[in-house]
């Protein structure tokens, strides 16, 4: 994929909000978003990390906050870039290419918008090859890039710069603004070069999602299961198959919070699985054992469409597949693990790996 | 007073409490943060804010927290001028003078030090004419200076530029991060034009405080009283004399709140004062009637040395006088009121000014 049109905008949000495993923001916002945007300044070149020069400026933008806000509380496409100028000012240098943060609904295509608005290329490729709720939660972390100088704006009209002395901080004082400004902030942070993004991104992201999106839409258009389409593309495995019947949900501390209770169905009738969230799926446990756990995806799809189904768009009744993918093996290092491993997120135990 | 000396700061600091109405911070501690500056960096040039060139760039800087915390966790000197130096940058512009958000213990010596460290002369003059617990609550406010784009920097390293639609959302902003920040920051804001520094400004608030200060010490030399001394001076009344009887004080939201009653002594044996903070005094009840409120100032000092007892220092068993000054006449204005006066901090009615 060369560049995204607003033809290609359904599927890159359809297969990002796959990889978002339940956060990463609702595919169809992140779409209408995108598409205002690409209306009104054109299709967004997209150039692949190998071909970045050394000496680029790259920066990520996203979305920050609950998604279970973001929902009710949407950016106009003129506030998207705030956030990328007033950080390249504090710089003092000119912002070459924009990339994404995360893979998800909202936070593929925010960038999308922020490219388009600024007239400059995007990256193929992201930060995580999935979605994380805390900003350090990136592989560019693992290289030493670091989260600030980062800026932050809402929706009416404030913005600030926070540069502090490790990522930690970042998070802290970028979390307590955004709750501040109504749960739901733009961010630009981890000023990255060339060489930098090269080394640090998982590469092909936007073409993964877009192809991720393609697939399920042709599965069905062939009657055959998007469901196992998505998970032989991901070389995961379908954990669960069942209807929601219960979610614990609360937005505390700026996050979605909580857990999920599905009930089996097909050939998993009779046995029960509960996910736990903090926007995004952290773990899955069947009967009680822990079958995936993050740092790999474990997404939530519905069972007949495989559309992703956000954790704020859990609803008692939905029948949903559960999938497991395997993460960028970085984030298996003890490194990768200590940033966002299941004893960060306060679980005690090891990460339970997917096999396929 | 031509130049701030190392010899001058106790005197400016003692004088700077009595403004400070309580809040301001300690002038012990001050003095301490001026001293180590002065001494390492020169005697500071005082220029009056009449000299001041139409195209200078004036900041105010100031610690911004609870004075409860401030007491126990001191920034470095190095690490004053950081706030003012980030705020530069961002403006994009050469900083020419520094200015005194408001009188106090610390705030009126505060941007001595940063003025020492920065090499840049300090206006004699502040923003209050007092000291009042939030950001907006400066007189520039009223003459459409902004508190931001603001900068903010803590002991650890971490600093911040806030850029908000209006002041209150800097006060908002600014306090989530004093309070992730450890409940005290420096601050830098309120960028002004030597023109708009002449107009909004209280001139010759630092050379009042040092005159205060002389006051004070040359009446307990004279064995006169120091507390008549300060009252005539400042054109302002005794409202009470007693002994501290019981203090409530909790630090919530980023103050000191509370409220302490003292029993009277002297003519006042037999009545009762309770004196209502945050951070400042704001209300002084004498048997449930309000005797003063803000804007006007009250202040605690002590009944024999006429030192200002500052909210956090205030124990049972001291005995101290309460006196109360008028304020600078712009805060009686309905816009001065509206920012600073009973009923914005709470209290259903209106202002009671002090009569001499």
């Amino acid at each position: 994929m060369r560049e995204i049109t607003e033809s290609d905008l359904a599927d890159v949000a359809r297969g990002a909000a796959v990889l978002g495993t339940g956060g990463g923001g609702d595919p169809y916002i992140g779409r209408l978003l995108a598409a205002a945007a690409v209306r009104a300044h054109g299709p967004v070149p997209l150039v692949a990390p190998a071909e970045v020069p050394d000496d680029a400026l790259v920066l990520t933008v996203a979305m920050m906050g609950a998604p279970t806000v973001m929902v009710e509380k949407l950016p106009s496409v003129d506030e998207i870039a705030t956030a990328a100028r007033t950080l390249a000012r504090y710089l003092g240098r000119e912002l070459t290419h924009i990339a994404c943060a995360e893979a998800g609904g909202v936070n593929s295509l925010i960038p999308v918008a922020a490219a388009a608005q600024l007239g400059l290329p995007l990256l193929d490729a992201d930060g995580m090859g999935r979605a994380f709720p805390e900003i350090q939660m990136v592989l560019p972390t693992l290289y030493g890039v670091r989260a600030t100088p980062m800026a932050i704006a809402d929706d009416k009209g404030n913005k600030g710069v926070l540069d502090t002395v490790d990522n930690h901080w970042a998070e802290r004082l970028a979390r307590s603004a955004t709750i501040d400004m109504g749960c739901s902030a733009m961010i630009a942070s981890f000023a990255m070069t060339g060489g930098q993004a090269r080394e640090a991104l998982v590469p092909g992201t936007l073409s993964l999602c877009a192809e991720l999106g393609a697939l399920a839409a042709s599965a069905r258009d062939d009657h055959t299961d998007p469901v196992d389409a998505l998970v032989r593309r991901l070389g995961g495995r379908r954990l669960f198959t069942g209807k929601v019947v219960d979610v614990r949900r609360r937005t505390a501390s700026g996050f979605a919070r909580g857990d999920a209770r599905l009930s089996g169905m097909d050939g998993d009738a009779g046995a029960e699985m509960v996910l736990r969230f903090q926007n995004e799926h952290l773990v899955a446990e069947r009967d009680g054992v822990v079958q995936v756990s993050v740092p790999d995806l474990i997404c939530v799809l519905d069972r007949e469409s495989g559309e992703a189904v956000t954790t704020e768009r859990l609803r008692f009744g939905q029948r949903v597949a559960v999938i497991a993918a395997p993460a960028d093996p970085r984030w298996h290092t003890p490194e990768g693990l200590a940033l966002a491993g299941p004893r960060y997120f306060g679980y005690d135990h090891d990460p339970v790996r997917v096999s396929a």
